[in-house]
């Protein structure tokens, strides 16, 4: 029997195991569900405001609220008993390796490394096992839930509005950014040093942590400030800055703090200034930006070249799930590469919305838009929910009341040093100037979200992370709360016109769009490039090759153009303008019921403010351009009315899909 | 400089732990990496194929190719040095907590518990650290992978003929799994008898392993079998009860497997039988099975009653969202209650399709549909080139060539034990008889896949399981193989007729149609009751309460029923029997290119093979159950032609949405 025994033994250690195991799933089931239990409420209530439309709480804010009250809860409403199991050991080890096995009584049990904690943490990670327990792994953030909230924004740029103001946009996003990193960085600097001086300070606060600091605050993102511009039908020039400028942002703020942690100089001392060193890091902020463009780019165009060699799209099911799996994997190639997922995931985005959607099937640019709509929505959510909830749960806080003013003053005063003298330069080059209410606008929508939360809590190990990462939470929730609530209050106190078509520019006068052809050089010249060769190449709309490319070129130029191209050019066909979700879609999803009141799910887009007609901007560009394809497509779109001054009238319903 | 020294190795140390962490997730999302681009290749070679109209092999089993292929590349081609991080600590421990503390020179480093290792399988961990990386935990496959493949089929089940045939299912799925489990454990304990005689068993084999054997390859998966039926319009009847079988049959193997396991007799042996201890595992089964089926459909029932009263359908995305969070929910409730989140999940889909499809807008119909498909698709297609890789990369293989062939020779008799017995016990009762080359067929197409493969991979720590793992692998890839891709073949020599309209029975000849009323008795009082009671509460489709229930209840029938309901009374609308994924969807998604050559996505499905009016159905209930309301709805359907015998034209072009 000591056979038996011994299995009997083995057995009951077996159980034991597993039941530990189980009732860790359990638990881990029963955290995911307060979450998702969360989302719900939000989606429950948010229906609520929408429908008695009520427009003071975005329903990020929500979350964060929501968040915040089941924090609370867990925080102080929940007692559970001291979990004892956490052994520490006394034997003498001298490394710290990836995979760890130990040896219990001739057992073998395999350990995974989860990270380092700081010594005077170690009596905490046994004291609130609960609290830890709805603790997520940062990496999460940038793993999971941060990748299809950017390419979505990359995919739902409005790409002619952003293209027009490219210029403007790539200014205040890396030039503006940069600044608002140094000045607050700066600011900052100044505030710890006075800080160290009335003793203020308990810990260490470098140099290099003020500038990492002024990186992650500069991530600007105002997505409840957006929604409310769709649904208002705020200027369009004024929503492509601020959406281009908040997508790009993000990215050169997630590179830009990542350089700035890369900075090592030489020597002993760790925090000196040193030149090398600093060169360093800014070839590393150059070469992971521009690796995680290229790549980000190439997977999307590698994606349409495929879309558009292969008849894909007769399988619909086939063709949705290639898009999302190349999309993906740019993220992961990057990640493996050494490159920012992240950042080629929106450059991803960005290229697969101007070419590979033009060679997917209808039904499957529905499918894409929807899906990433959907995950967008969710992992937006579970981050703000995330984010209220963690003011309460995250066990280091440190709130110092002289830190957290001075970041406030310094978050407000790199925001108008990015946004003011940028947008003056701006002015001395563009005709259609940025006027003072815009700047006061894009100074006011300054908010910061999801990017600058995750940034804030990847490392929590120091007492300088841990008071940045306090201080960036009240940061967000204040601009979300106050700033985001505030928004149709500062429109109209900027006298900012509301319901302004989004496909009809507020400068069609001939001589607005003339001085436009002037200052959008930059634009005209990709544009014509893109249009003639690019698009041919990669998609099958635009104008055949053998049309565009010299004569000399006549046989390749015939091999690579499809045959649909040449149907194209006397085929009317919505090109690259308004495909990816226009405002007129975001607002049948998000509208009021009294706008959208089609139960049926037609793409009807009555009533509420379309104040023009849906075809004066291809007159415009048709005007612009001169362009001969555009000429046939636009007639075929307007309506029987005058075009020189698009009509105040309702005549328009159901035009806009 | 002390204090400046002592901060230069802190963080010298940091970055040696943050290299180390980084470098881990570049591997990982190489890992990843390669299962993406796995897939893509899947999906353009069975593009490639559908587009050659050819059928021998369907797209999981193509995904096994390229994961045996990978996997050999992996197992023979890549040399990578041995990694040397691991170390096993010499120091005596005497319990193995979750979560570890070590204490390296004054630093803390917290790691937790990945599992408990085979003493001799020690040195492999060291070992193969590359292989061991592309190794998923098996749980990823419960907790992500099976529940939206799991929910999908119970979304997409054909509601119609499902309950028609309800019985039927529900004895092959219950009666059947618990013959075939019980007939290959006793075949498989006769196998390993008679191996332990001639010395070929290394470890240790016992009963109640041969029994958990026998329930993890009862559940069948024809995946390939039921998509040439859809592509090939196989009888209805014929694909209701494959289909509605596997589905059920991977439950009830679930819950009977776990149930196995929790076999624990008193005493000292752990492996005798004992009548309390076997009566606790029934017990086990029933509690699990009944939880698991409450809560699933207590979940949709409150996601039907949410969407019946809010008047959520006015926004699709937070409508869709709600969905998906709520059908979630069901998983991550019933897995913290300690019942099946997977089983939950299936009856959760049932019941969203039964009444929650019916509140949701039309645009959400279409985005769920999709939305689950998709994730079906990519959920499938990776675990089954994971299937392939692992037959390679997975360590631990002990392939028993004796053993091999017994339970190949088991899983043939096990199936057999379970279809024609009950076919023949079934038969007495029906009086649509299945017919024996139905039967063949069903014999044929018990094809092993996901949750086979799933349940064999969940636990490989001893020299049973893994015996039973590297079997389990080869019963898949043959029967995936072989009986999937002699499915045509086998349709043919067994004579069962293809090109049936889905929506057409094969048995409306009037007297038919009378016996069948008859039979399906157990159907009709729960059609009744579901039409008239279930219905109406819980969806805005179906008669008024005020018409069905007793006049004493009155006002509560007023108060529940929707206004939408009253006009469903004199109103078209397509209920509950062909909105869930019919046959038409699929094949336009699937189907030929040359079918299908719609290429603006309208929901035309041409061509092909329907062999019937759409109506006819329709006319078959009407008649059956005399409803009034149904003889309103069908009058509206019918196409003007003789009701007696519906006429094989192809009048019904684009009928079928």
């Amino acid at each position: 029997p000591s056979k038996i025994h011994k299995y009997s033994i083995f057995a009951m250690e077996n159980i034991v195991t597993e039941k530990k195991a189980e009732e860790s799933h359990r638990q881990d089931s029963a955290d995911l569900l307060i979450f998702i239990l969360l989302l719900t409420l939000t989606i429950l209530t948010i229906w609520l405001f929408k429908h008695r439309r009520f427009r003071f709480l975005h329903e990020t804010g929500l979350a964060m609220i929501y968040g915040l009250l089941v924090g609370v809860v867990l925080r102080y409403g929940i007692h559970v008993p001291r979990d004892i199991s956490n052994a520490t050991l006394g034997c003498p080890v001298n490394a710290s390796p990836a995979t760890l096995l130990i040896n219990v009584s001739g057992k073998f049990y395999e350990y995974t490394l989860k990270g380092e904690i700081n010594a005077n943490e170690v009596d905490n990670v046994q004291d609130n096992e609960m609290l830890r327990k709805v603790t997520f792994d940062p990496e999460v953030f940038f793993n999971i839930l941060l990748p299809p909230i950017i390419f979505h924004a990359g995919y739902s740029l409005k790409r002619r509005h952003f293209f027009r103001n490219m210029g403007s946009i790539l200014a205040y996003a890396f030039l503006g950014t940069v600044i608002s990193c140094f000045v607050i960085g700066l600011l900052m600097y100044g505030c710890v040093m006075l800080m160290k001086q009335v003793g203020q300070l308990g810990g260490d606060f470098f140099f290099t942590d003020c500038l990492f600091f002024g990186a992650i605050v500069s991530a600007t993102d105002p997505v409840t400030v957006l929604a409310i511009f769709n649904e208002l039908q705020v200027d369009v020039d004024l929503y492509a800055l601020l959406f281009g400028e908040s997508v790009l942002n993000d990215a050169v703020a997630l590179v830009l703090s990542s350089s700035i942690v890369a900075y090592q100089p030489q020597g002993d001392n760790s925090h000196t200034f040193e030149g090398t060193a600093m060169l360093k890091s800014f070839g590393i902020f150059l070469g992971v930006f521009s690796g995680s463009f290229a790549l980000g780019v190439a997977t999307g165009i590698v994606t349409a070249l495929i879309s558009f060699f292969t008849k894909l799209r007769d399988f619909q099911l086939l063709e949705t799930a290639l898009f999302f799996l190349m999309s993906w994997s740019t993220f992961l190639l990057a990640e493996a590469c050494g490159f920012t997922g992240v950042v080629a995931v929106l450059f991803c985005g960005i290229t697969q919305a101007h070419y590979t959607f033009n060679n997917l099937s209808p039904d499957s640019q529905d499918r894409t838009k929807q899906l990433f709509e959907l995950l967008n929505f969710l992992a937006e959510n579970f981050i703000f929910s995330y984010m209220g909830l963690t003011l309460f749960t995250f066990q280091n806080h440190v709130f110092n009341p002289m830190f957290i003013v001075g970041a406030f003053v310094a978050v407000f005063l790199g925001r108008a040093a990015n946004i003011y003298p940028l947008s003056f330069l701006l002015n001395l080059g563009r005709r259609n100037k940025i006027r003072s209410n815009f700047q006061h606008m894009m100074m006011f929508a300054g908010l910061r979200g999801a990017m600058t939360f995750a940034l804030s809590i990847r490392d929590t190990a120091t007492y300088a992370r841990q008071m940045m990462f306090s201080t960036t939470l009240l940061v967000v929730f204040f601009t979300v709360w106050i700033c985001g609530g505030g928004t149709t209050q500062m429109l109209s106190c900027q006298r900012i016109r509301v319901g302004v078509d989004s496909d009809q520019d507020n400068s069609v006068s001939p001589e607005r769009r003339s001085t436009k052809q002037e200052s959008a050089w930059l634009f005209r010249i990709w544009y014509n490039f893109d249009h003639n060769y690019l698009k041919p190449i990669l998609t099958h709309s635009g104008p055949p090759l053998t049309a565009t490319l010299p004569p000399c070129c006549g046989p390749l130029a015939r091999f690579l153009t499809s045959p649909q191209a040449y149907e194209n050019e006397c085929q009317l066909k919505d090109d690259d303008s308004d495909l990816i979700l226009t405002d007129g879609d975001i607002n049948l999803t998000y509208g009021d019921i009294t706008v959208s009141t089609d139960a049926s799910g037609a793409h009807t887009s009555g009533g509420a403010a379309f104040a023009g007609a849906a075809t004066s901007d291809d007159l415009d560009r048709e005007l612009t351009y001169g362009d001969h394809e555009l000429v046939m497509r636009g007639t075929r779109l307007v309506l029987p009315m005058d075009d020189s001054e698009p009509p105040f009238t309702d005549l328009h319903h159901g035009m806009r899909m």
